[in-house]
């Protein structure tokens, strides 16, 4: 009977620590979001697959997870589909369901559904897990968090700003210093069009971005390589050495793609879009940067990253503008913009620069020892005291030997340790020690809790 | 392309004003779990199948929703296993996870998987989804929430206590009326082994909880059909009958059980919770009720459940001691004591009671109107200091019609709206108004953060 458990690979069990670090990640971001009036919603683990496939190109299809239709699942599969041997084809006929693959169709799902109930705009934020069967490797799972919001229903610039609005009150909460980088897919079809080369514009961000590490004759030579003509990469020439502030690099811009009129629109987005952070006033740093170039097929206006500036890390924030979210589901023409945190990577940022405040990952705060029967008589009274005045308290179980309700403190990280004694007992009194300090001192049940709350 | 969407059915949506109620279930629940020293832990929605299956009955098993294994899940299956076209036996072949179906079994591997990491006793509560492939019906759900709190490793009875303190805090915050029930499956045990009928204790508590409807005669009468013999109905008369304090039943109880050493074990249990509760203060009341009798396989010692006294509901909360939790993992002897609260019937209650603080499900507390670009520009620093002073703030992204907007703002129930026109930028001032009364006021805009802060 009895088997040596374990969990299905890619997946993770989350530990007390973890888990209020976690919290102490979701919540932050939970509050800025609804410091900017966005709502929460949740949407079911399982989707039905009419639903899921299609949306995520031929390669997504195959790492959705299909959940088996329940009961008798073969009793409609007829014999020849059997023998086919064919699984992709099989599946369609015994799974319905498969678990949700990011947290975007399931809210374009959610839209059209509830589109008579919603009014637009409808800025909304969810914070759940994705299952993907993709092959685990380091950072990589098969089920992990997505920590989504979106403006749906306006065109407005406005929400632009107040994306980044939030990123950066979200960072500057954490403690984590960030540059935003910005661009815009308007100003990279400007680019395509101005030098006459549509289907290159992702070679040519990946070319120009590594001028730092390369050069500029390489860069050059690399585009050549690529097939641009001499006369492409001459006028690309002001947008590769591009450099100042973001006005010095807008005005080049603008003048590289004077004769694309969606290039100019989206310099004019982008000029927009800083000029009015610059009158909020942003803490963290934002630059245009060309070389971001984020899903280029499913954005169509700002785009938008975000990188730690003190440990290294891939982007730990992205998003941007996208047209016809739910077109795919018979409601064309809704526009829309959106970021996504990512919280493993944020994780890993706060546990590196070690920025977790220690209130947020402090569970239990005083550990009340147990030395018998009478004792605790006495004690349960000022625990539940501690209680009611907030302090996170425990009365040990057990009248276990004191090493070992030490030990439990000491694993815990309980800050604090209530002893008492036959002296505690007749003075009316409690020893409080410091595990932090090891200093005791004898409090009445006032005192103990005033010194731990000062803290 | 176009299609109707929906969700599977037996799933849900959750909307903003859901969410917000259900958040303010779960924040409530976690933070008094907190206060008595609980740790949250999460567990993968996917289990391995091996992990899953036998734990919950061959119903059970039915029930588990199985996920596909990736790939070619056909090409270890034989022709003969495919042709057999045995549904269940097939399902062991192509699938190996299932979505987990409760939190009790994930958290027993949970503690034998890191019992080298863990400190016991350990206090873990978990707050997550779990599917069950039952057939959906008003109020029962394919995918639902459970929220569970767990000691291991201690036998103490504190335990219990502290329980039971929980639940008290938790719907006293609630401003629920409750009543807690407590029964002790040792002093079941004890009734049977008494009246010489060990099998027919669950058909003795169901003919005692008849009593106030069918009377005394009809309940004998029922025992009888049961075929319990006369003298084992004249030593339940006390036990039916049973009235008065928790204290006076218990003498009844421990009088009736005299021959019993396990009886008198539990009746000495529920005396030592009982009276140990009396020196902590409950606001709501406890008492003992033999008529309870819940999971009689599973629990082992203290049982429990939780009615709300303001409207007709089942039990809202339930929990109890059990033995050898772990057992089935290759890890015996562990016994525990847990609590689940039932936030989907919880949800209902603070609904019909109408007890969700105002503040809790309010989002968006003030909406900027917006009258065009150079409104927009005189208010977006406002906005600013309003959010910064915590107040959760909306500008309407477009300068839409009037109407809109403010329809808008009734959707979202936003309380307060800020109007800015020519008059408001000349004096540097903003109007609002307070969408409850309709009163408007025009103020600076320290005046109008300080109003909205004052509430």
């Amino acid at each position: 009977m009895a088997q040596k458990p374990s969990i299905p690979k890619g997946t993770r069990d989350f530990s007390p620590v973890e888990m209020a670090k976690r919290n102490y990640i979701f919540d932050t971001i939970r509050s800025v979001y609804a410091l900017y009036g966005f709502q929460q919603i949740e949407t079911p683990a399982m989707e039905t697959l009419d639903t899921l496939l299609g949306k995520y190109g031929e390669e997504g299809d195959k790492l959705l997870f299909k959940v088996l239709n329940s009961g008798d699942y073969l009793s409609k599969v007829a014999d020849d589909e059997l023998n086919d041997r064919n699984s992709l084809r099989l599946a369609s006929r015994i799974c319905e369901k498969g678990l949700r693959y990011d947290l975007t169709v399931p809210f374009a799902r959610y839209v059209v559904m509830h589109r008579d109930q919603l009014q637009l705009p409808f800025k909304r934020y969810q914070i759940q897990p994705v299952w993907r069967a993709d092959r685990p490797q380091k950072g990589r799972y098969r089920e992990f968090f997505q920590c989504d919001a979106d403006v749906v229903g306006s065109d407005s610039l406005l929400n632009e700003v107040e994306l980044m609005q939030i990123v950066d009150t979200v960072f500057t909460r954490f403690g984590v210093r960030v540059r935003i980088l910005i661009n815009n897919r308007k100003i990279l079809t400007g680019i395509a069009e101005v030098i006459g080369a549509a289907d290159k514009i992702v070679d040519i961000t990946v070319a120009i971005d590594k001028l730092d590490k390369i050069g500029l004759e390489n860069v050059n030579e690399e585009l050549k390589s690529h097939g641009l003509n001499k006369d492409a990469i001459d006028k690309l020439q002001p947008i590769i050495s591009l450099s100042g502030t973001n006005d010095e690099k807008l005005a080049v811009i603008k003048d590289v793609l004077k004769e694309s009129e969606t290039g100019l629109k989206g310099v004019e987005e982008t000029k927009f879009i800083l000029d009015t952070l610059k009158t909020v006033g942003l803490t963290n740093e934002i630059s245009l940067d060309l070389t971001l170039a984020r899903g280029l097929n499913y954005y169509t206006g700002a785009i938008f990253e975000v990188k730690a500036l003190d440990t290294p890390m891939g982007s730990i924030t992205g998003g941007g503008r996208y047209d016809n979210l739910t077109g795919i589901f018979g409601m064309p023409g809704l526009s829309g913009v959106g970021i996504s945190f990512g919280a493993d990577r944020i994780f890993d940022v706060l546990n590196t620069l070690d920025l977790y405040p220690k209130d947020a990952i402090t569970g239990t705060q005083l550990l009340f020892i147990n030395f018998g029967e009478k004792e605790t008589e006495y004690c349960l009274p000022v625990v539940a005291k501690a209680r009611q005045s907030g302090i996170r308290t425990e009365i040990f179980p057990d009248s276990s030997k004191m090493k070992k309700q030490m030990s439990y403190a000491n694993a815990k990280s309980i800050p604090y340790v209530a002893l008492v004694g036959e002296n505690e007992m007749k003075e009316g009194k409690i020893t409080l020690k410091d595990m932090t300090t090891g200093t005791q001192q004898m409090l009445t049940p006032e005192e103990l809790i005033t010194e731990i709350n000062k803290l």
